[in-house]
């Protein structure tokens, strides 16, 4: 078993060195390397993807990855800037299926913005569309407009696209995943005014007749954006594309108040993924020594039941971050009064001690 | 001055005729006109948006707009379907300004899902431009896949387009309106992967040169879906396209709790404007008498201001809300224990009253 080790940029060197330590930790047999990317492969190589780190990373079987991005890299050229990385590694890994939980901690109930009773015991799982849509659509570019009120004016433009087999292969992971918990599926679409979720809503609808036991639900994306406010515990599985996934993701990682705590896997047909936390590389607070690395070791858990195979190490992982959570161990994102405030790495200690 | 009054489907006739109501009851002249739209429209006349409803709406200086839409459309061809009507006048009619408030009164403070402390005396003003982008943007349609993983499988696509005047215009507005306000602009974009959010980033700092006691802040669209639950208050007004201002305007209104109150206003260059209640057209509720008339009363106060000249009566009508919330009447949506529950009519000759 192979893990790349991709720490990135901002904080991600610093909450990647603890999943790392907490892996060693359960003395299983697998190789990891590391290798730069984001800002930091661009600082020493030119490109944030360098051809290196990308055939490390499609060799290998998992990747663990911390985070990328930086304001210094604002002013590059688009390809030459750090997100592009985690881009490519998508589109050229076939990793189009995203499964982001959100998940709200007992002891961490307080943190969120929303009143407890709508918070406390949330478990849903926001499944994203990860390698097309308008991420990836092509044409895309600046032109003279041709045609409209504007016709002739400087215009810019991109393509929104899903095809069929694309759509069935998500709404088939969407529908396994809600069999193994609430047997709901929302799936989150604008047909009333896209051509591409009008099919993608069609296509849903088709693939559902072979989960006669799991319910599907169809829900505009405006109004998606309101329930998760609203009434977030009424959502089981969330699928939807890409673009409203970033969106919706994000949303309801907030909502629970302590995305600090968020995993995030990223799996192609094959098993292979990329595991980050959900939240970014935070360049605030980078070197410091005060990011939270949970949601990063919790990753690496994700890592090992989905493409590793270890179901057991995974739950260990689990469980020892639940008990340092109950130790009152917190990292000033998730402090209140009346626990105790630590570092990353003392949290990291913790956790393996827990282990 | 002419008011074409729209009540549409659902609610909309309730809640649109207590705002006729209080038009009614200032004694200004103006001649008012009804016509059928969406739903309704489509039962008598075949078409959501037919030929002598949007020449009235052309004529008119103002439109007053209830809601469109119903569960017995959804089967109907896009073409025809109710929501057709409210995209057609928008487009027909220039209306490439929406505004979109999201203020929390006082006294509703406990509806929302979001803490007391962070939503108390909330009030932005998300300003989304509606004449562009995906929504209207060609080619669109199904087709086989030109190229990529699945090249020849069935696909579904749409284009997403700005030309520079388009953002330019919604930039004016924006900087314009946060000068009446907090100077404060935050554009919202997705620069880090679309070409057209690029541009649009890229025009909005060239406009914002012209605006130099203005702040202008760039967040990206996923950022803006978190800071929203995060800490609201932080933004002032928020400018954005098309798709995502749909997204957004509607979890910010969610997240003040008392959507049923919020009023909606989209302009065109020459001041005339299509009015109407931030909510849809609830058709769970329709006929019961319960709807909550207050965003309508509030969005043909905002008529008055912006398309008919009238501050004053305005201003009036605003003030009258403002006394039948603090006399403790409320309808359903928004009662809390303690407060007086009343229906749509009640709470229409309360406002009457209060003027
Ligand atoms: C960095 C950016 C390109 C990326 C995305 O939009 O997918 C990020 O927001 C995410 O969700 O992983
Ligand atoms: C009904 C629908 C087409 C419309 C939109 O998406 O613009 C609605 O959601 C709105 O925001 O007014």
């Amino acid at each position: 078993m192979k893990i790349a080790v991709l720490p990135g940029d901002g904080i991600g060197t610093e909450i990647v060195a603890e999943a790392v330590k907490v892996l060693d930790a359960l003395d299983l047999k697998f190789e990891m390397e590391s290798a730069l990317v984001g800002g930091a492969a661009y600082d020493a190589h030119g490109h944030p993807l360098p051809e290196s780190t990308l055939k490390l990373a499609k060799e290998a079987d998992a990747i663990l990855f911390g985070a990328v991005g930086d304001w210094k890299y604002d002013k590059l050229d688009r390809p030459l800037r750090p997100e592009q990385a985690i881009l490519g590694l998508r589109k050229n890994l076939g990793l189009f299926a995203n499964f982001r939980p959100a998940i709200c901690y007992e002891q961490l109930v307080g943190a969120s913005s929303l009143k407890p009773e709508l918070i406390a015991g949330l478990d849903i799982l926001i499944i994203r569309e990860l390698t097309g849509d308008i991420y990836f659509g092509q044409p895309r570019g600046r032109r003279e407009a041709p045609d409209g009120e504007f016709k002739g004016a400087p215009e810019a433009f991109d393509t929104m696209r899903y095809s069929k087999p694309e759509i069935e292969r998500i709404a088939h992971v969407a529908f396994q995943a809600a069999r193994k918990r609430n047997k709901k599926v929302t799936s989150v679409d604008k047909a009333n005014v896209l051509e591409t979720f009008q099919f993608w809503k069609d296509t849903m609808i088709e693939v559902h007749a072979q989960y006669p036991d799991v319910e599907l639900q169809h829900m505009y994306v405006d109004n998606a954006a309101m329930q998760l406010v609203k009434a977030p515990k009424a959502f089981d599985v969330v699928v939807t594309g890409n673009m409203f996934g970033d969106i919706l993701s994000d949303e309801a990682s907030m909502l629970t108040g302590s995305i600090g705590m968020l995993p995030s896997a990223s799996l192609n047909s094959r098993n292979q993924g990329l595991y980050e936390p959900s939240h970014g590389s935070a360049p605030d607070i980078a070197g410091k020594g005060i990011a939270n690395p949970l949601a990063t070791i919790l990753s690496a858990a994700m890592m090992l039941r989905f493409s590793l195979n270890q179901e057991e190490a995974a739950q260990r992982i689990e469980a020892a971050v639940q008990k340092v959570l109950a130790q009152g161990l917190r990292t000033g994102d998730i402090w209140s009064e009346g626990t105790t405030k630590v570092g990353t790495v003392e949290m990291g200690d913790a956790v393996v001690k827990a282990l």
